[in-house]
């Protein structure tokens, strides 16, 4: 292991027979870095072409990997003193967030040295510090969390956009949503033509408000050949097979996700409560063992366990603050798809191709 | 059964033995007048107070009512001829509606005759149609429709409001939601001291909109004695047992009912699935068929079927479009809670308390 001077700027670390480095914030999670360490060792194992480069206590993080053989000369330590704690203000940590885990995991993406970032950390600060370090794309007003979300569609999975990065959106913010989601789900989850939705309270074209319906055609006009539009879905539609995409502003999206998942932890405490009722119930349960657990594992949240931060120079990856070492195996598996499918520089040439069509559109409409 | 000229204004009808009547649109539903009607017996049965003002096509009612023993001499059948449809625009109702069974169940409450209008109709007509006949309360702005969400309360349910009468509402129109919410809760699910909460992207109070930490202001004001606030809540929050009442904007309310409804229904979904998968779990779950039916009634959307209009002169449920005979039932049975608690006259008292208390702090205010 090495740990190169954290200031001192490196060139791209040489990725031998086909190596994928992810940068990941070892600190900062409810659970802290061994959770983390071991997660690293999950995907390891699963993955011989994952290499980590890992920011936080050197002492700690030395102690840890050392205990992981599957990690044994696939991890760079780079010290960082400091840790971005759940209670911390976002402001705050941009003015002093310098020397901290999640600080040193930003600057190996903006060196070039991994080509995606990992966290744990409090979801603001790494907004806040991913917008300051990486900067914004070109053409892009405001970057947006996609997250997951379990559907019916063969992918297991749609994609649901924006869920907080910011919680308003005008008619061009969405239509960068549905060509960032657009972009995700033909890298992130093997969509050649990814089906696009946007979000309202009904599904009729006179229903709703303002901006959506001028958000409707702009993304109407930006579709050919990038996706297919589908025009407006309802909240019904977020598990549905009908839509891969869903955009929404950052405010409604987060209720949605926040929803989603108190109801089905509902269903799910309410179902262990009908299977702890009675002897023969607790027999049941015993019998259809197996099938609980493969429902268990459809709607577990921690298979869906990471939101990307889209729109920046630089891929990160949000993992939930209390994931468990499985958790965070799943959000370094998607940090490599993403990694290894060169998704960064596609969704930059995507963002650009709509900015320049939507600058034309305008044009157009202007000169008629 | 008797058939008075519907354009002629009754005096409110005899309510003997302490009789509650219901006005009930039996047209308009996806599945028509016969399981509104079988609804009504449901209730009828179990309920010897209730009686109703049915509107529909006479010859049909008068059918379909003398099959049920049940309903007796406990209906009076008025005649409409008209019937709103699902894809009727509220626009064109508002100026055709005159002569459907919709607006002619309005005409009853208007009239005093009785005391809550139950339709399974188009919501936006209906809502239309509800503003035009009976007219907004003194001190309201925007009507809100309230919904029963599954919860883990003692009562069952928690109460969200607005879910789509308006997609829009500013600071004020949030403290009347909180007081008309309130209000509800006392009197549809018995709470004395109810707690509301406001719906937001976190529980810190530096985040949100403006204008949820405008009304994060006035609806604490105005909690005093009324009801409990505790502040901001999350999606996470809805079924949750920190809080009864949950206030919000329609378009978010909207969404969020929709994409509870979608979860619920997809783990419903891969529950089936899991359970039909093998000769082992279809064994199991015939093991544990009372427990999954349990499962089933605690989440069943039936059971809580029946938005409610708050905010005009007359309480009117919304059950859903597609009820069956036990939605409607479970909708007569709001709707007979709320008529017998005299529900309309104390919502009235607390909003016009509330528009003073408002005023007054708004003067004060000026003044200070």
């Amino acid at each position: 292991m090495t740990v190169p001077n954290a200031s001192t700027p490196t060139p791209r670390a040489p990725e031998t027979g086909g190596s994928v480095v992810i940068s990941v914030d070892a600190m900062g999670g409810d659970r802290g870095p061994s959770v983390v360490v071991a997660g690293m060792a999950e995907s390891a194992e699963k993955n011989p072409e994952v290499r980590f480069i890992v920011h936080g206590d050197q002492a700690v993080l030395e102690g840890l990997i050392a205990r992981r053989k599957v990690l044994a000369g696939r991890c760079d330590i780079r010290h960082a003193g400091g840790v971005v704690t759940m209670h911390d203000k976002p402001s705050q940590i941009v003015r002093k967030g310098e020397g901290t885990s999640m600080w040193s995991a930003l600057e190996s993406v903006k060196r070039g040295e991994a080509r995606v970032a990992v966290s744990c950390g409090n979801t603001g600060a790494l907004m806040a510090l991913s917008m300051l370090r990486l900067r914004k794309l070109p053409g892009v007003n405001r970057p947006a969390i996609a997250c997951l979300w379990p559907s019916r569609n063969p992918q297991g999975f749609n994609i649901l956009l924006d869920v907080g990065a910011d919680i308003r959106a005008d008619a061009h913010d969405l239509l960068q949503y549905a060509l960032m989601g657009a972009s995700y789900a033909r890298n992130g989850l093997g969509l050649d033509l990814p089906r696009v939705g946007l979000l309202n309270v009904g599904t009729e074209e006179h229903k709703g408000r303002a901006e959506l319906k001028q958000a409707h055609d702009l993304i109407e006009a930006a579709a050919a050949g990038n996706f297919t539009y589908v025009g407006f879905v309802e909240g019904g539609d977020l598990p549905s097979a009908r839509v891969d995409v869903i955009v929404t502003d950052g405010f409604t999206g987060n209720v949605a996700l926040k929803t989603g998942e108190g109801v089905a932890k509902l269903v799910g405490d309410f179902l262990k409560d009908a299977f702890s009722n009675s002897i023969m119930s607790k027999f049941a349960a015993l019998l259809a063992m197996t099938s609980l657990k493969r429902l268990q594992k459809r709607i577990d949240p921690r298979r869906v366990n990471g939101g990307i931060f889209l729109g920046l120079n630089g891929t990160v990856v949000k993992s939930h603050g209390s994931a468990d070492s499985t958790g965070v195996s799943a959000a370094i598996k998607l940090a490599f798809t993403l990694a290894e499918s060169g998704f960064q520089d596609r969704l930059a040439a995507r963002v650009a191709q709509g900015a320049a069509a939507s600058a034309s559109a305008a044009e157009t409409g202007a000169s008629s």
